[in-house]
């Protein structure tokens, strides 16, 4: 079971309306966007940043970072602000990315391939071990230097790469029967690209991304600004 | 300025505390699942439905479909549920997507083909008119049938298709450089798929969507299950 909860925004108070020991879906977003400013920093060269600065690159207010780091404990020091290696490493502990994240991936057609070629995955510590697809022209083929192994071999190959995440890049409808199979050798998470809600066991973690999602929640937020019908 | 705020979870009130005027941002994501499930049971033959019918595929109670659907009004009829065609109508209306989306994407390598290639899309009302890059070795190449035309052209190209989103899938240190184009040329939101915080101006509406982040917010709900460590 999904037990975050999506409860605060940049302006409320999420303390107020957060129930015991659960921590607000939207900070845990945020953490992920400081993680990666942290990195755009040290690999610019600086060791330490603030809260201030942290905030301004990604458009909240100071007290907004401090606020959300403090969920997890105190990072801070006096007159030095962050340690940006500490933080990192602070923040990859949180999310659970100084483990390793081995992922099978099911589906090779376009999308699958651009994950495969995805370089922002390695870099985060993830970590796409094997490639799978039932299309008879795709089994064999190398992509980005991984074979396409045929569905068949998921449990064997799931045991050597001790795979732990799936995604899913298959059409809709075969979606549900993909996730039973990644389900049935053990992952712990899934990440599903196919625009279909998929139904899971309580113990494994799902999350969706459906790009004509992403697109109308974009539509929605213009034809909702303040300023819209100008 | 997005003025949608991440309030509320499927078991808090909302209403609660949501200032006058928003709707949380969690119900707007909410009303695009409800209009993926309802063309589904559209295309399944259907013609009604009803709050328990639709919350409990998505894993919601029918008391969250109703308040959900409640801050834009009354869509059920007594004895009959939700008609499928008029609630689809409505929710596309609300969300936008009863107008047209023309797009240009900047950036055809993988990610980028992947998304010429993504059939979501046009079937939510969003296609790609065009569709950019500047590398020489990529540009006049057809993709999906559609030609990719150097950055270049994207002024009059986006007069003449009237591009009123921009989809974002070059590499980080290009990505602002990009959407300020994009901006040049009057696009109301854009789609950014490059791991990295674009500043733009307020009147222009942007959803972030990083493949690494979903991960580690799918690692950090794993590793903070309930259940965990068993």
């Amino acid at each position: 079971m999904f037990y975050l909860a999506v409860m605060s925004d940049s302006k409320s108070n999420a303390a107020s309306c957060t129930p015991d020991n659960t921590v607000p879906k939207a900070v845990v977003s945020r953490l992920s966007l400081y993680l990666r400013e942290l990195e755009h920093l040290t690999r610019d060269g600086f060791s330490t940043t603030s809260s201030n600065r942290l905030g301004s690159v990604l458009g909240f207010s100071d007290a907004q970072v401090r606020k959300d780091l403090a969920y997890f404990g105190h990072f801070g020091y006096p007159g030095i602000g962050y340690r940006c290696d500490e933080l990192i490493s602070a923040i990859k502990k949180i999310l659970g990315t100084d483990q390793q994240w081995p992922a099978a991936l099911v589906g090779t057609g376009n999308l699958g391939r651009a994950l495969l070629g995805y370089r922002g995955f390695q870099q985060r510590g993830f970590s796409i071990a094997a490639a799978f697809d039932v299309d008879p022209t795709k089994v064999g083929l190398k992509i980005e230097g991984l074979e396409v192994c045929h569905l068949a071999r998921l449990p064997e190959l799931a045991r050597i790469h001790r795979i732990r995440l799936g995604m899913i890049a298959v059409p809709a409808v075969a979606a549900q029967t993909v996730a039973d199979r990644l389900v049935a050798v053990g992952v712990e998470g899934i990440l599903n690209f196919a625009p279909v809600t998929i139904a899971l066991p309580a113990t494994v973690s799902i999350v969706g991304v459906d790009l004509a999602i992403e697109l109308e929640q974009l539509a929605f937020s213009i034809v909702n600004r303040p300023d819209a019908g100008r």
